[in-house]
């Protein structure tokens, strides 16, 4: 039997998701054992409800393809042989290529959503076989659970609002803002808890901890507004926006496992914050995994900017309500790095010219991603643009390249997978989102290390 | 100065809506001022974010036109002289005319949940004024809210995603149900009332309450679900789907406005009811108003199903949170009858033809409105359609002319719109959306007298 290259693969990456979740299975089931009886029924049905969310997600994003195609929610996949090019290799305009189905994720965000209703009863439900009733009234916990699923709905509604009528920015940046608002009025109802602590050396200035009050709000509305944004701008390759948010969700389920594992049971209120973002990100890795199986290389869906609104609001919503955004924006650090790296194309104010799409090039005969560049003349930039420039290419953070005599150069756009071809070349597009995903695993790794390894030589951790 | 019977229309429409607003408003100051100060606060914000709703739905929708019109969501007026027809009036395929951007309910839908999203801090902030404790915890209050916001923005999405993919019925009839699921939850946990009253005469055979546990719930999904799709499926006049909403909407408001000035202040319970209910129906009146006005004869904008969805489902939610459910039904009785009158068309086993569309045809020459009609041979029908036929015809229910001489015949459609042009005759456009709202008017009449009139007969009536 022959199997071509982008079938292993598909065949490989299939392989490695089934093997994931098993272990994932029996380290939960380990874990659970140890659990008190209320988590451990509302664990098993959203166990239960996620395998189903998987399958559901799956079988609708096969039936509904022809009816998105339909609805013009269509895209072409540039960096295929398939996609026209003229005798230079630039795209034919209007672009031509065979419509892959657009906004996928808005039936990932649909199945999270049915399933997360279905699954709160039945958790509010479990918390009657409690045996010490809780510090909190039992409505906290659910109004917690309410306030986070209407957060991610709504941020969905609005990605899908976004992939239809293609938004500006000046109304996408306020929406996030508000939609927030309903979960930090839970976060400040049931406890309040805005005090960071603080460094062993800094002690005896600060004090033992700092209470940041309304700048820790807004500390987390700014990071709700920013992970929503941040994976859409993290895009261009097949299967990378959800295979980051994989490996964030991953990153968010171990460590949740880990202090579910860690704490001991008289903290039952840190336990719980825990459980609360553990009931969340299982049925979203769910969808998620079923969309990766068919956005990967060579993409048969697009899952569009749905998809990364959602992933993006769901990230910030597990961390509002587990309590550990420091450690949220330690997993989002590429995220981080493309943005700040971006940002001189981004702001329009540093003259330096941003393309319509900055994706990567193609290379047809090789089959092969490869840098894309911006043209511009140097001289031509304000001086700010020249300053920034300047360090970029002195510091080795770009590939120029000179054209003609007249002083115009290119540069490699500021995106972080640009940064990755550069320094390590071209390559077929799902080795590129590897790599891209490799990254994303190494700055979870680095997580890890701060929170698990360094923090207890900074401070007295006590959990 | 010539102003043109349209213009005039609007003229007039937008003198009554500013009548009822201010008489409204003197109302609402009038029952205010003895209520408890949490309530008066929490009554003043939610009428100042109404007013910024109002303004901020009229500005987005009068700016946003083109871009709807852009992502293909658009709709042509058929019941217009600018439509291109045939010279036998029939339209011409595909339909010519102005396109009109479709689907602004979306926009409604949006801010409506923004001002959720502030008021509901705003009004736990309030609820820190309360002399009395609460029977409730205040997090019951705050989780109640949430989930109605959360199964409205729900509907509102889905509502989109039908505009946009044009779902199919085996798609939209199973979401309601699972979207409700929340909000019942909290109903549960909130007191989980499920008994209705028994009328006098029958009290000797049932007790004086029944308890209807489980068969309650299953009637609040069912009028959930039916709710939804009702206002969807009574469309067709160009400002029915808002004017019959603001109709019902108006009803509520009349109904929790005198029950907060009826019931004795010791009934708190209660009173927090209607207020939870008020809160809701205030800035769902505010926009909606603010489309009607665009939406009224003749159209410069359509609503699309995401207003239908997001209209029906605030309706069920608010009467969920009321407590007043079987009031709902009685200001349903339009829609109800809608259904039941259509069905012989809607379920294809009774064989009777459904024209893709069923709305009034036009006269070209008179600009006025008339019956539109379906032809099928009667002695073709089923049996159960033939006997149905019979029955309709028997009784005057329908409009039949026979049509060539092979049996063939035109039965105007069955709908209560093409019931009421039967009935009364063709007219203008404008007019018989009147007609329709005068009948959604009589039967909030009808619930209002039902509830406070005859009721105090049959029960022995306290509230």
């Amino acid at each position: 039997m022959v199997v071509d290259e982008t079938e292993a693969s598909r065949i490989c990456l299939e392989k490695a998701m089934a093997a994931s979740v098993v272990t994932g299975l029996a380290v939960i089931a380990a874990v659970a054992a140890s659990l008190p009886a209320h988590l451990q029924v509302s664990l098993a049905a959203n166990l239960g409800l996620s395998a189903f969310a998987f399958w559901l997600t799956t079988s609708v994003v096969r039936s509904l393809g022809d009816t998105f195609l339909q609805a013009n929610l269509r895209g072409i996949d540039l960096n295929k042989t398939t996609t026209k090019r003229n005798e230079l290799g630039v795209l034919v305009r209007p672009v031509e290529g065979v419509p892959i189905p657009e906004s996928q994720g808005t039936i990932a965000a649909f199945v999270f959503i049915l399933v997360m209703s279905v699954f709160i009863p039945s958790e509010f439900a479990a918390n009657g076989l409690r045996r010490v009733p809780p510090r909190l009234p039992p409505h906290a916990c659910l109004s917690e659970q309410l306030a986070a699923v209407l957060t991610i709905t709504f941020a969905s509604f609005m990605g899908f609002a976004d992939d239809v009528l293609d938004l500006r920015w000046r109304h996408k940046i306020p929406l996030p803002f508000l939609a927030t608002l309903p979960l930090l009025l839970v976060y400040y109802a049931n406890g309040n808890v805005t005090g960071v602590m603080v460094p062993g050396p800094l002690r005896g200035i600060l004090g033992d901890s700092l209470n940041l009050g309304l700048f820790f709000y807004v500390f987390l509305l700014l990071l709700a507004v920013f992970s929503t944004h941040a994976i859409n701008i993290y895009a261009g390759v097949n299967g990378l926006e959800v295979g980051q948010s994989v490996v964030i969700a991953v990153s968010v389920l171990i460590l949740n496992i880990l202090q579910l594992h860690r704490i001991p049971v008289q903290y039952e209120e840190y336990r719980d914050q825990h459980a609360q973002s553990l009931f969340l990100i299982i049925p979203f890795l769910a969808v998620s995994l079923a969309l990766l199986r068919l956005n990967w290389y060579p993409s048969r869906v697009f899952v569009g900017d749905t998809y990364c609104y959602f992933a993006g609001m769901t990230f910030a919503v597990v961390c509002i309500v587990g309590h550990f955004s420091k450690s949220m924006v330690l997993f989002l650090l590429p995220q981080i790095l493309n943005f700040i790296y971006s940002s001189p194309q981004l702001f329009s104010f540093m003259g330096i010219p941003c393309p319509r799409h900055r994706m990567p090039a193609y290379n047809t005969k090789l089959g092969h991603v490869m840098n894309s560049y911006a043209e511009f003349k140097p001289a031509e930039l304000k001086r700010c643009g020249q300053a920034i420039f300047w360090l970029l290419r002195t510091c080795w953070l770009v590939h120029v390249r000179p054209v003609g005599t007249d002083g115009r150069v290119q540069m490699s756009n500021l995106t972080l997978i640009n940064f990755l071809l550069y320094g390590l070349g071209s390559c077929r597009e799902d080795v590129l989102c590897l790599r891209l995903l490799a990254l994303q695993v190494l700055c979870s790794g680095l997580c890890f290390a701060v929170r698990f390894g360094l923090a207890s030589y900074v401070y007295d951790v006590v959990l």
